[in-house]
């Protein structure tokens, strides 16, 4: 297959859409744009061996994978996905049906939002499997959420069970939080937020750090996945460290004032004036090291 | 170096602006858009080994060209440049000061045009080098130019002299024409217009094939660059060849009505009422078979 017969398929594959003035096949996709939106915007790619296994995981898991976790920065910022563009290096003589399993996987995911595919690249090469969304997204009558507006006596809270992402792939088949995370900005509660990408223990400082506060969680109140405790079972650790240190649970993480229970999340701590993250367990109180998934370079 | 640390270098190189509201280092980033401009966006991607030899080149010159490369399709749109979002497969082991001279190569290249760089995805691999750049580009009072309002009758031309891009690696150090590209859909004469990326053979029958119609062009009228006909001397190929045939020239080709000059750019065909792409040679007539650079998948 041909780069240019590819992107015809492609075009055809893309259902019109009244907001595109130019889709699939030009230099650049065109759209029209809300005047009172925010324009909201990030890239996130997946890398063979590190983020999914080409040799075990199908082109349509890695799809919906690299389209899901941008769209779970979608639900972090509360804002609602508008148009994504994809560029994929595809390994030498991977082939037509490939591509287009994998097409069909960002698909998949993109259509659940009507969210649609407005532009590529995608060329081959020696090398493995990449593929990197770019998805915009838009306001739409909600302030974006950010990371920094954490304040001291703020409650911690999560959206679901954490740990043991790895079981049965999980990390491949996750819901982003897209939705709660619009529902959760309008109670006009919370005050900094993100997606639970790299585990708890690395992304809850994200928040304090940026914010300029710290926090204490209390072991007792973290809502530990059974793939965490099923985990735990086959090797020597305790299914709260997994909850505390596994990545890819893409749950959200935030912070909110007031103290009424929030639908659709579990309070697990509370924010301090000082830096410096704290697990408070029974009587004692410890520092929550980071232990994720931390990327060297 | 941890992608955290490299982060908060990102944060402090990135200037402030007054149209982004959320830069580097949140889920997205959000900027204002104003009401009247067309939202444009595109994603394109450099390969080690395709478009580089990270043996060979330099980081700055990678990053520059993944830039430069997105700056010229929104040339080829006519519109103007607003933001970049970059992701990156970093070798391991790569290094600290790779990730940097190649984050200062992708920076001088936008910064020409006032564009930032609102975020950003650095991620390290047991792959080689991978620089995908998305482009968001804005009207901004000009209406984007596309492939497909070629009409029988309009002029052909191109903004300069075309082949052996590969002389002296001018393919990674070339000026993307984004002001040219404004000026000529300025004059409401340029019907079609695309960059001239994969070459004159290969690139003229999209505009021709999106628009319906076909072309000839005057042999004697392609203008040769000095590097095509250098080129020609070292090896069994004519200049003119490499001028059709040659890939990454990132100059202008594009279609336009009227018969008056138009300055920045050469006169070489007519765009013709049937289908088919034409080479006039003297008194003979022959098929312009796509004989440039098409990426297999």
């Amino acid at each position: 297959m041909s780069e240019s017969s590819f992107i015809s398929w492609l075009k055809q594959q893309s259902p019109r859409d009244p907001r595109i003035v130019v889709g699939i096949g030009d230099d650049l996709a065109s759209m029209k744009w809300a005047a009172d939106d925010l324009l909201l915007v990030g890239v996130d790619q997946v890398l063979d061996g590190v983020h999914f296994d080409s040799g075990l995981h199908e082109p349509h898991q890695i799809g919906r994978k690299a389209m899901n976790r941008n769209l779970s920065d979608c639900a972090a910022m509360a804002c609602l996905p508008a148009a994504a563009v994809v560029s994929v290096a595809l390994p030498r003589g991977a082939g037509e049906d490939y591509a287009k399993k994998l097409h069909h996987g960002l698909r998949d995911a993109a259509d659940v939002y009507g969210c649609p595919i407005i532009g590529g690249d995608t060329g081959s090469w020696a090398g493995k499997l990449v593929v990197s969304v770019t998805i915009i997204g838009r306001s739409a009558g909600i302030q974006p959420i950010t990371r920094h507006g954490a304040k001291s006596g703020d409650g911690v809270y999560v959206t679901g069970p954490l740990g043991g992402s790895m079981v049965k792939d999980r990390h491949l088949n996750f819901k982003p939080r897209v939705e709660l995370g619009r529902q959760l900005a309008a109670t006009g509660r919370v005050t900094a937020m993100l997606d639970l990408s790299d585990g708890l223990s690395q992304d809850l400082p994200r928040i304090t750090t940026a914010s300029g506060v710290g926090a204490v969680i209390d072991a007792a109140k973290v809502p530990v996945h059974a793939d965490a405790k099923y985990l735990a079972e086959q090797t020597d650790r305790q299914p709260l460290n997994l909850a505390l240190n596994d990545g890819e649970d893409y749950e959200l993480l935030f912070t909110a004032t007031g103290d009424a229970p929030i639908p659709g999340a579990t309070r697990i701590g509370t924010i301090l004036a000082e830096p410096g993250v704290w697990l408070q367990k029974d009587s004692s109180r410890e520092p929550l090291k980071p232990q994720g998934w931390e990327h060297a370079m």
